[in-house]
């Protein structure tokens, strides 16, 4: 189905019958590709449409319709094979992204560079599930956050990342907060005698990632967090290429693309396929039973697409957030496994006695299931 | 309702009850403000927290809550506003932005450099609506390209666009294309005796987008396309900020934002009042009786976004797409009035007598209505 030269696309679209799929696929792939009448399309031109290679019923009126597209429609530009993938059909209804084929991936991708065993090497942590919290709340000076981190590292927290809304606020601006908490974050190892990695949040202007992303390195980060859908996708595949520190996903606006049953991308292959591809050696999505509403299938498939053997890459550390605390962490453990990080935030914050002391808690679940 | 120091967003949001939509609208605030269970937020994190200043029945079932947020959630950076807007609830069904407040924009925003005076003053037409199309499609070489340039220059168009998907394919590199579709443009003019702009796509990876942008600038581009979307909203800003030629947006992969009548912004709050603020001199977007599937009312309330007075901003050209040809023309100047670009693509190309004659017809209706 796929040759060096063509990738393909899964689409399940809705529609009354096989001949209506056809149509709507056809229209699809001209829309993706020349986007003019087909009638106009001169010979030079007409390399450029994809072909319908298969139409199967997936449900009633559901529709499995896989197409083949040139390479040549992007050419190594990532933005925009996203931009072919799902550029105006966005402004549709009824098209669900459900496959893409590797090849759309091979040579432009390089998936993360240091994924779940770079960031296991990085804590000296070879199997054990690993604990994350976020500094919060956006407020709070460089001081105070910093001193959150200090107890967080001494309860012995595996890995600490920003609050995906931390960027430069007056109350506590980057370079204060990083230098504050990476501090805190080398003393506190002192009091736990373990590893504990720090990750910043470096979302801001798409022009001004990469600087915010070179001061963290400067600063002496651990690695850094980034909402790839506020950036740009294709600016996690651009720190990943740089190779310095690990890059753990944030999904902020990025629901919009996967919470529709029948528009957008599947979660499993928008945050698992193509987040890793991009590089992310971390993903965040929402779990399941959270605030959010992806089911515990869906968060497994998530899991799966980042930790499978695909095109070569490394594997990505899943890390669901939301819903979870320490008295579902055992459940949570007999879903997802150790290759997983699991983000603890709000409700750690909500412990009677302190951080540290949640902290070690939390550690003491996970080294339980070691 | 707003002051220096607030800004207010409304939310169309479905719930049962007006005890269920303040439950919601209070989980909604926090989840765009401090992202943590009320009971932990400490002293100095309060005043991130947004009040409910409103909360007024629209239909049945369906509640407009006016929430008042601290400007200090983002300080001036526009990306973490996004965020603010709709980061983590782009994560839920049943939320719908349908105002922001002014003071969100007042400071950091500065909407467009040139807009609809200024594009005008670029072509020297002050009252007519203004024609435009894209070339295209992908495939096509340098030269292919730059012949359908110089026909529709000949013809007299006002404004040529690249096919928001030509990028940098080998087909017909950036560079190459740009500078030859600026020559036959230039050369073009000299037959119709009046000007033609050329605003080449600069859609790519967010890390290169500002290098393509100067190199469009130093080629001689008279603006650019860009669409947001893809490389990062804020890119728009950033591009208008340098001030150089008029930026064009385009709505590719956007769609998912706007489409949803319970989900994202409503079409005109997005491409009318966030993308001008943003410094879009002109805003295509999926004209009614296209492709895509927005009303009349809509596209008239997005033109209405557009042009309207607006903290000092310049207005930006409304720039409906999609379903618009020779024939329907009268109809849409009806609608949409003279301060309007018409941009028709595929259909032009499907017109017998050539690009050519087919852009002097489209020329002389819209000279018809000067």
């Amino acid at each position: 189905m796929e040759n060096a030269a063509h990738f393909i696309i899964t689409y399940r679209i809705s529609a009354g019958s096989e001949d209506d799929a056809a149509l709507f696929a056809e229209k699809i792939g001209t829309e993706q590709s020349v986007e003019m009448p087909l009638e106009a399309v001169p010979k030079s031109g007409k390399p450029s449409l994809p072909d319908i290679i298969e139409i199967t019923q997936a449900e009633e009126n559901l529709w499995d319709t896989t197409l083949s597209y040139p390479k040549t429609l992007f050419d190594g530009d990532i933005t925009q094979l996203i931009n072919v993938l799902f550029g105006n059909i966005s402004m549709l209804h009824n098209i669900k992204l459900i496959d893409i084929g590797q090849e759309a991936f091979r040579e432009h991708f390089h998936g993360p560079e240091f994924g779940i065993k770079g960031i296991r090497k990085k804590l000296n942590v070879p199997n054990r599930a690993l604990s994350c919290t976020a500094l919060k709340p956006i407020g709070l000076s460089p001081g105070e956050l910093a001193e959150n981190a200090y107890q967080f590292t001494m309860g012995g927290i595996d890995l600490i990342k920003d609050d995906h809304g931390l960027a430069n606020q007056k109350s506590a601006d980057f370079r204060a907060r990083v230098s504050a908490c990476i501090q805190a974050v080398r003393m506190g190892e002192q009091v736990s005698g373990k590893k504990t990695l720090y990750f910043p949040n470096i979302t801001t202007s798409p022009a001004y990632v990469l600087d915010r992303f070179h001061e963290a390195v400067e600063l002496g980060a651990d690695g850094v967090l980034i909402s790839p859908q506020l950036t740009g996708i294709e600016m996690l595949h651009t720190l990943s290429n740089r190779g310095h520190i690990p890059v753990m996903a944030h999904p902020a606006f990025s629901g919009s693309f996967v919470i529709h049953p029948t528009h957008g991308f599947t979660p499993q292959l928008y945050y698992g396929t193509l987040w890793r591809a991009l590089g992310a050696d971390a993903v965040i999505y929402p779990n399941a039973g959270g605030r959010f509403s992806f089911t515990r299938k869906t968060c497994g498939e998530i899991n799966d697409n980042l930790r499978t053997e695909f095109l070569g890459f490394k594997s990505s550390f899943p890390t669901p957030a939301g819903g979870i605390n320490l008295h579902s962490l055992d459940e949570e453990l007999s879903y997802y496994g150790n290759d997983t990080i699991y983000l603890i935030g709000g409700s750690l914050y909500k412990q009677p006695d302190g951080l540290q002391s949640a902290t070690s808690k939390f550690q003491n679940v996970l080294k339980s299931y070691e």
